[in-house]
């Protein structure tokens, strides 16, 4: 089971929308004899993939898999109906689809054919790492992880803005893996505006590049930024309010930039419709690199559901841009906790990563 | 060597002034015959320890030290002369004694007597070991350790100034640790009259307990406190302004505090002249515990040799109060510089440690 985990962890960032990232391994008297993930863009499924390789050795073996099988006719024929037909003896599945539509009709339709079917296995780990995919289903909304890469005392930039690089070569890279394995990229009109960021996902090979998500009221950022002019080859989706200039929408439309009309409150883009909304467009993980006011936006309204820091050792002081903005915390008890997941060097930095509570 | 050395480590903070906490093994025929650390109030030396211990074993033995022995008559007799007469053959050291009256005048007396002599094996570790007294030599200023207890953004209190607790019983523990290696704790005004905090080493067994310094121009730090009303039991320092009005020094005198001018620059004390004055009082190893302000007013001036983090997964905002002060930090080339040592999880927070570059 922690194999297919493995496998399924592969498909993160490149697997969007109705089908979770999932893995399969196919074993027959100890041996593995098929294994497979989703494939990048939702098909096939894994279970397929890994039937395919394991062909006739498949009949009377274990499947290993990461979710509960589909039995619907989706976009693809449903994957019950597949392990069935290869003649699988025992299905091992941490936990159910959370779609309650569809849950436990996948096992039910594998038991009815003889098959074994055991779940429960390794069911924590499976559940974290659906989470995007299970929050979309039961919330409506893709989990959201929050990068903050500040100095030792939390600062993003100095107090004229200069902010590259706090961090090192080596936190930069990671941060370029953690992007590939997110669907989405997501960052605040400052940020857009301070650093002109690409967003993209390099240094990593050729894998399938997240959606870069600009949140700004007003779409105030340069058409002649990065993102303005390079949407047409990896796609920029702008969230905005109804207040944004019919004009300007139609710039960034013409540029080829999605646009995702947010509900604007207290002056800012609401994050609770916006990531419904994102939701709706079949994002399941957003990765949001800043800035400040984004930031305390989400972690104010709870929708933060790991963080991700890289600390530099490097002081700037008071002055310097805090890395998350005003939240209105007034005692600690209202403070969003997270719990610590891993802390380890990661080049000359610090990185420490959260799960919300 | 590096037994030696962690024998000498054990007397960080236990140690202070001219005598350096070092450690002494003595090897015969490849067994340990003799170890000793320079005790507690830096009497007895670790060599006359190590040489008590091995008796007549010392004959034709080798010496591991982490320091070049004393060859002038102090408080004790030179330890260079109990080598000598011991009869070993032998004495490794890593480095010469950093006072330049006496470096190198310890090897000439153990060679003249025949002893070979081997120097530079861990010199960098020693030089680490040593770093508090070397700098009280020759810059005539303690070594500073800066610590940094916050939330995932670098705050240390919310905007209302609640900071209990932010981090976990296992990372106050650690800081608890900390202190007793240390000769000496420091706190601002501030953070003694928002936490009224004791300073005082608990948990860790029968310690000799640090010397509590306060930085506070006006002494504006109530006689209620915990410092004040414990200053017999455990000392107190009270560096002060030269307009901190007489009555209250009297009070502060009267209550056992120690009072040490400093000097006021810009309305704050000055942090160089204020750890020179410390430094001729003694002290080689200032564990600095905050507030802002003097975390700020120590790094700006370039004084942190050591930052100690403990990071919690707990998000507070801008609103919250900044671990490290206004620096008027303009650029990230003019920000001062760390390098990571050590990053770990301490129970549910994140330990890093940083030496200044």
């Amino acid at each position: 089971m922690a194999h297919a985990l493995r496998l399924g962890r592969r498909g993160d960032g490149a697997v969007a929308g109705r089908t979770p990232p999932s893995g399969c391994v196919i074993v027959k008297d100890g041996r593995v004899v098929g294994r497979g993930r989703t494939q990048d863009g939702g098909r096939p499924h894994a279970e397929v993939v890994a039937l395919a390789e394991a062909g006739k050795a498949a009949f009377g073996a274990t499947a290993y898999v990461t979710l509960e099988p589909c039995a619907h006719h989706g976009k693809t024929p449903p994957c019950a109906e597949a392990l069935v037909r290869a003649g699988v003896a025992r299905v091992v599945a941490p936990m159910p689809d959370p779609d309650t539509r569809v849950a436990g009709k996948g096992f039910d339709r594998l038991r009815k054919a003889g098959i074994e079917v055991t779940t429960g296995v390794l069911a924590e780990e499976a559940a974290r790492d659906h989470a995007g995919f299970v929050l979309r289903v039961t919330k409506g909304r893709p989990m959201v992880t929050l990068k903050l890469a500040s100095s030792f005392d939390g600062r993003i930039a100095t107090a004229t803005g200069e902010s590259q690089w706090i961090t090192g070569p080596e936190a930069r890279r990671a941060v370029h893996g953690l992007r590939a394995c997110h669907d989405a990229v997501m960052v605040g009109a400052g940020t857009a505006r301070a650093d002109d960021p690409s967003l993209t996902v390099r240094g990593w090979g050729d894998v399938p590049q997240p959606v870069r998500v600009v949140v700004s009221r007003l779409i105030d950022v340069p058409l002649m930024s990065k993102l303005a002019s390079s949407a047409r080859e990896v796609p920029v989706w702008v969230v905005h309010g109804s207040d944004a200039a019919p004009t300007i929408r139609k710039a960034w439309d013409s540029c080829g930039a999605r646009l995702v009309p947010g509900t604007v409150k207290g002056g800012r883009i609401e994050p609770e419709t916006m990531l419904a909304r994102l939701g709706e467009a079949g994002l399941t993980r957003v990765f949001c690199e800043g800035g400040g006011q984004l930031a305390a936006s989400l972690l104010a309204a709870d929708l933060v559901d790991e963080l991700v820091g890289f600390t530099a050792g490097m002081a700037l002081g008071a002055e310097g841009r805090p890395g998350i903005g005003a939240m209105g915390v007034d005692s600690l008890a209202e403070a969003p906790r997270f719990e610590l997941v891993e802390a380890r060097p990661v080049g000359g930095d610090v990185m420490h990563r959260w799960r919300r509570t």
